[in-house]
């Protein structure tokens, strides 16, 4: 009934000692958050000696507490830290050490601090790096693109719409198309940083710390960029890289398309069938996607509908942080791996060039010759179906048949059936023409020097 | 430029030998399909029986081969089985392992059969199994409730719509309304395993078996309930456990509602606040179904875009259906302890009910005196008008008050202000009278007793 | 400060009367659940011959009700129902009308009726019908494609793995692995109809209802297959058919595979390219998947963290319900309009067929030798590696070349080079040869048989 | 069979005439991308302008074309556009209208541009209109809350973890709190807006435009930051603003808690029970985060596993976006009116505060005499526990009581128990204290101030 003792079973539920070893194994997170073991040395180290300049510790304990420190970090380094059954998490698991090691002192580490700032400071130090690290990543990456865009220029291949040939285009656009969404993908991570390169330390559980604790202080030892301006507003925001240039490879690395062939390097084999070559890392890179997306959209759904402040709902959030960064990391890396080694096949890739690939060309000879475009799109048409019935290509109509189609097609329309003229004809900034592609390796090549500095 | 060697580094990419160590670890599955290794077993003794029935193997090489699953088993049992490098999941582990063990014989196990149609066996097999904990999770859980609603069933608090006070309803009248959420649940699970129970093994990578396989032997040998129609179609559907009790027991155990206790197995305390005890447990539930949302979202939208057969993107499957059934698995024991240890605070919950819940009584009364509804819908709104203006509780307000509202009012309207009795009158089979909870729960407890039959 | 009136203006807010207009369209619902109005006249209807049973109304009152009722769905059904701007919803709409037609006795029908149970008894209803027509698409869709499958038995084409080319196999195996996945879909259309048909009607805002109202009549009237056994419990669950082919037949209709040509009646131009053909209907198809996930998703994610019972979130559920099936209904019409007129080019289908493809019935050739499969696929393997090196076909490679890779081939070694002779092995149930695809259009076609009784 | 001539009806599929009207409306966008109407005139406006400069049109024909655009703006604004049924979408519809208006030179204006481009910068011009709307709006809520946080700054009340009481803060701490997370929304739409502002008109289908269109004077014309850099490259992102104080508002406006109420003008009743008066408007504030959710994700969805390039299933975009848009542009004003009518309960609040939330106090009383906080959270902890027994309030034990838990407890330990003495000694950076709420203000009434510039 109502008031029947804690912990006695009346009701044949599955658990009524004093602790629940499933619990406990649910509420701990150090299995994952050991990851942080740095960035929480960092912070501590940080808070102690705002905490000397508070008088809330002498200098003698100050300087026992950073050198304990320092022997936990050098633990941690060498492999050699024990975790223990109590240690709920990093936190708990580094301040239990150092009491080990220097005693009654590391009981003041802790003053005017809450777990609650204490995580959210080591979770942005975690991430600074973390998002340096793929910021460079991407650098990489594109920068391997545009310099294999810059040799492979001369290159010609059907660009696709709707997955049907559409106009001839150079190799080197197909690259840099993907070189420049991944660029914008680089400002999105500065972005991040900057919102994320903040200090929260110095917030407490929610009111603030009643200490004279200097987070100028503590923000310059940190490298932070700035302080939280109110300490009940916690945040924590991701995003993501879209890899869809798997997918054109993939297409590109059937038989049916054979324009690339991936290194052995980025393929398997089957177990039953001995002729197949797979592209399984195109496979993995495409699948990941969804893999983020979903930790991400888990993420967002666990948010929803909580009240405002610290919740254990939020623990989730390491494990979605860890696997997004590991599975973005490894993905930028594998594709700069296959786009580095990958070959084409010049000759198949030109050979699927088709003169009625050049339908809107032959509209835009009669625009030149004062047709208004609508009505030379109708009569491109018109030979594109005249070509067909007669079950010839395109340029292989006779000058009779054109002639049927519009009077204004002359002999000169000959010159319209040349795919490296067709694609030179693209020079406005953004095309396809050789002179805008250079223009537009020499942009991402100065773009990426900015970068690096 | 298109015709270098493969493997050379033109482009300065990040990597260039033989085999990328990124790569490799991108594609094993090992470290976590491992967990399917009894399934991998029994799936592989039950298909060599198949080949020796087709004169593939002869008799005593079955022999060997089984002898050697055998041993393997036992290997992994006693956890001394040795992953190797090369083991790129847990079919290769096995079969390499078969073959130090037994020699020859071993390269004919894999006769007819595909990774395909083996690994989706394998996933079968082991969510057969997990189908079947969770379902018996989730009815020890129903019952739990079942008996405490029994016993608690004189309970009285207020039941609430738009988080407000609404009408006042039994307590367990509360908890059986999630017990039969539950319930449907079980048939949900049941269903699953209905469709997951489907043997695939013989299909092949694609075109089926060329050879005498028997699929009935093998469908009899693994306990399957039928075979699958078609070689090409493999699926993969995952379903989950949708738990909004612990928002509302949240709430209950805040101080301003003060209904429940957690008991201390299932709450924890603060690092900076000494008085603190949080509802942890609850907090960690509720922020599972974000976790496993963005698992089932993840893998949903890593399967949107495939085209049909085996993609190495399926390989996303297994870590997401394994943490599925962890958290849904956990979830289900944690919510079990906590709500056979509950304390509830009758004496605060019956203090919560207030006359105004009887507000929708008061036109009751009016109706069974032969007003329409909605225009005693409006004079019961007009009275807590009244008693509001005049600052006291609607079952406060004088005959005359009443009166003025309506002359329909007598003296024996004081009936309505009975909590005990306004809630009797829901009879109805699904309400909130004594009979009604009881009959909710004898039918879940005959409910229970054909689940575990 | 604490103590303003209500509604004054101090902190510049956007407004202050007495009715914020945004704050009225954010709250009205009418402009989507009108869509529902038989269902809410059918549910009304219902119920007020229950509230005659019970005695709340007259005989007579009923029969005025029910004659309203009719006028008013005879205005709905001509389109000339007018709708108010008080009309909050498609409940006080219809009884605000039934008000205007028969006065006084209207305001009775909503005794002991609370809009919570009404709007779920109308969503029940509209959502029953809604699943009998999705079911009635999706048969028609399969019945369309069995019967293709029955008479294009004997094409052969590539079977993909990977999207690279992996075994020969039937067309027919092909569109029937698809008919299998939409018969799953169908029986989870029949279990979502199960748990759908349960009447809530009678459960009332929360605690029931107070009334002597026969609910057994109610689902009698009604047509539901049982009652709601808990008042405080409601659910709502969607599920979703998930359309893959498209992205095959899309492979299949590009230049490079020109496998399949698609009807005029599908397929659009392009503004610019006169010569283009862009396979829109299955880009469409392929694009709601994600449409109808987000719905999903969403209102999942809108569940989330909500406490039990009604909450005006709920309210997202009709839109994303009506988007939903008119996304379903309208992809399974498209769909079986593109499976019916859809083109097969059965030349270039089996032009596609290679040697190489026939490395593992070469690799079966010498299992029928007696070399355990391991072995033989290793030497398979080195005779596709043979032709790579001389550049043939692997069909072509002299005795003399098998010879050197294995003693055991011999001249009858040629029998492996048929693709009808290599289909006809896979008979086994489940597999792609003529008998085992014959057998499968029997199957499904006696199911449907069974569907449609 | 194979060769059966289009739109015949072998497999008794659904339609089979030359247009299946269902296709026609699955493919039309005109109901929902007119409201792109503006957009797409002044596009065009400026395109014409480019067209007349590279001497594709006269003059004269430029001067026809506009007068006709500015016409048909006429139109739209007027509300008598009329739509006919071929017009599949804005594009289309504008261009046919102009024909009507103007006869052929209208058939001019397509030159060089395909829909691709066109849509893409229609879109961006639509898009980055909403966003200074949206920005607005944000920009007004803020300010609403900073100046409701001004005035009511003496206003103290428990603030929350864990759902918990945990320590006293200011009311308006609270206010700010989500003041600062909308300051950072008003910072991503600001990025958001940047990336958007570019040009993508000059792009044509895929390969760029052949003539020489000026795009720097289309980018000058049309008021964009920038030009694409590749015309392969086309992109759209969204974010949203997640809003989680309504969680917190529901709370506080529940009968238990009785912080504040809710102005009548965003409240509503109940059908059955007349004394309810539902937070309506924060309820549905609430669900629009998944609303707004499921589009988002479900437009990644549709994105992923597209191949680059245009695709028909980009048609999704538009009617995510002004979903998005409109729902956040209502859930911004209702959330303005919402806080800016509110009427909080001083006194309720005050009294919910209750002496344990102050024992991290009393453990920092301790701390200031020298004990290290470790153990002086463990003596507090104790007194909580002496208090508990005793069955009084924590600042009711003696002295006695006190100097049993540690003898450092003096008289003087009376100054603890005074809430607005605690809140005063967060006064570090984005504290709680006054002065440091004060300081929030301040800033971002600056921030405000250069917002507006």
């Amino acid at each position: 009934m109502a008031n029947n003792t804690e912990g006695s079973k009346l009701w044949g539920g599955r658990f009524v000692g004093d602790t629940d070893p499933i619990m406990e194994k649910f509420n701990a997170s150090i299995t994952y958050d050991q990851r942080m073991w740095d960035a929480d040395l960092r912070g501590s180290k940080a808070y102690v000696k705002a905490l000397e300049k508070a008088k809330l510790v002498s200098a003698e304990e100050m300087e026992q507490i950073l050198q304990g420190m320092d022997q936990i970090s050098d633990e941690w380094s060498k492999g050699v830290f024990l975790i223990k059954p109590e240690d709920e998490d990093i936190h708990t698991a580094n301040e239990r050490r150092l009491k080990e090691l220097i005693g009654a002192p590391a009981g003041k580490l802790h003053t005017g601090r809450s777990r609650n700032d204490q995580v959210v400071t080591d979770m942005r130090l975690w991430l600074r790096d973390a998002i340096a690290i793929l910021t460079d990543n991407t650098l990489q990456l594109i920068s391997t693109m545009v310099e294999r865009a810059a040799i492979e220029i001369d290159v010609l291949f059907p660009g696709y719409t709707h997955m049907q040939r559409a106009q001839p285009i150079r190799w080197s656009h197909w690259i840099l198309s993907y070189a420049v969404t991944l660029s914008r993908d680089v400002e999105r991570l500065l972005e991040l940083k900057k919102r994320a390169n903040i200090l929260p330390l110095g917030s407490g559980a929610i009111a603030g710390t009643p200490f004279d604790i200097d987070r100028e202080l503590l923000q310059k030892e940190l490298g932070f960029d700035g302080i939280s301006l109110n300490s009940m507003d916690a945040t924590g925001q991701r995003d993501f890289v879209g890899i869809k240039m798997a997918e054109d490879l993939m297409l590109y690395s059937t038989k049916e398309y054979s324009f690339v062939t991936l290194s052995d390097a980025y393929s398997t084999g089957s177990s039953l069938m001995p002729q197949k070559k797979n592209a399984d890392s195109l496979e993995l890179i495409r699948s990941k996607a969804g893999r983020v997306f979903g930790r991400c959209a888990g993420f967002i759904m666990t948010l929803k509908g909580l009240p405002s402040t610290y919740n254990k709902d939020l623990q989730e959030d390491k494990e979605a942080m860890f696997d997004c960064y590991d599975t973005v990391h490894a993905v930028l890396q594998v594709t700069t791996g296959v786009m580095s080694t990958l070959k084409i096949n010049q000759s198949v890739m030109e050979a699927a060039l088709s003169p009625d690939m050049l339908a809107t060309d032959l509209a835009y000879y009669l625009v030149r010759k004062g047709v208004p475009f609508r009505e030379a799109h109708g009569l491109s048409g018109k030979a594109v179906f005249t070509a067909e019935c007669k079950n010839v290509s395109l340029n292989q109509l006779t000058e009779a048949d054109l002639a049927a189609v519009s009077p204004l097609f002359g002999s000169d329309v000959s010159s319209v059936w040349d795919y490296r003229s067709s694609v030179e004809q693209y020079s406005a900034p953004g095309g396809t023409a050789k002179s805008s592609v250079t223009a537009q390796v020499e942009h991402l090549r100065n773009w990426l020097k900015t970068q690096s500095q």
